[in-house]
């Protein structure tokens, strides 16, 4: 199997030079990019009741999985041109969060959770 | 090799269970929670020249890695949430893209840029 | 009585020209400033329920008021590098918006709220 | 003359009554829309260069109008449901600011910008 990170890190270079996009994709405008779209799939949800968020009809599905899909490209394009390994970035950020917030302090905690959470 | 997306999503279940904090992590909350994570890595850029963003020092670039990890993780847990499958809408949404900017038609044409581009 | 934006707007060009920090406050960088505080007031929010949000304590409503503070100074002084006047563009803004959403058709139709506003 | 933002909100109190609107304005939703509008707002800005996000034509102005008027809408609308005076907020904050970065420390020290900033 191969990574689907690198695959589609990949197809979207070829996707913007063939487009010329490059003098676009800067990191800070590719960093702006990445922000506009995570507050589109936001949008999907903002006039929603809890309830209605966790029962989306396929039309609202079908738009949250175009917005999920351009943060997904827009966050490897921005790594890409930083060199950064997602993944890696990951499983290093999962460790920290482990030593930030150790379960047995944190379970139960409720109130704590909007202290520590970041 | 094991899918990086289905390694992640699996660790962040156990991490919030271990935790009990999946009474938090609604959809809504979550789709808030990866936009903050994004102002925060826009955040890096934000004062910086375009010749300083392309040249980020290793403190920078571990903040950097760090949101970039941070955007990954809630979107891994919000498509968990909503079953989408993030590497499929990936893959259709740049099907959408190439048929919505063919290349043909958009290459050397920056000033359209502005237009065309969500 | 003085107009505030004027005010704010007259006080904030001083506070940078002290500090030598127009060099930075193009209308680029500013309107992600703005952005990113945007979402700093938002993270008050997005842990809490909808009661929790109706219900702030005292150290959560300081929080609140800083950035709510810190969005206004940065959109004052956005508008204020573009000449745009901001009481006028609420305005003409809400005049559209009425226009758009007019009472006797939307009133009651809370479905549509979700795909009628912006 | 009247207190813009009090005017304002009175005619959004307005707005919303005769739309049926209040039941969708909770403060949580409120300030997620406030993050959507100023993310429209960066959206104006992201592929333009510094010098041409400097010089917009009276397109890409008047859209910017409309997107500097629905944020101030929203969080002149969201300090309404928390009993926040804008103004007065401003003022404190820029009190803080002032205390926090001193003008002669600060001036001539682009450097630390980055560091001190928020």
């Amino acid at each position: 199997m191969s990574d689907p990170f690198k695959s589609l890190h990949d197809a979207m270079n070829q996707f913007a030079a063939e487009r010329d996009w490059d003098q676009f994709h800067s990191p800070k405008n590719l960093a702006m990019a990445l922000t506009v779209e995570a507050a589109e799939l936001q949008e999907c949800f903002q006039w929603l009741t809890e309830a209605q968020a966790k029962d989306l009809d396929e039309q609202q599905l079908a738009a949250v999985r175009d917005e999920i899909a351009d943060v997904q490209l827009y966050l490897i394009r921005l790594a890409g041109k930083l060199e950064v390994d997602i993944e890696a970035a990951c499983w290093a950020k999962m460790k920290k969060n482990a030593d930030k917030y150790p379960a047995d302090l944190v379970k139960g905690s409720a109130k704590k959770y909007t202290h520590y959470q970041d």
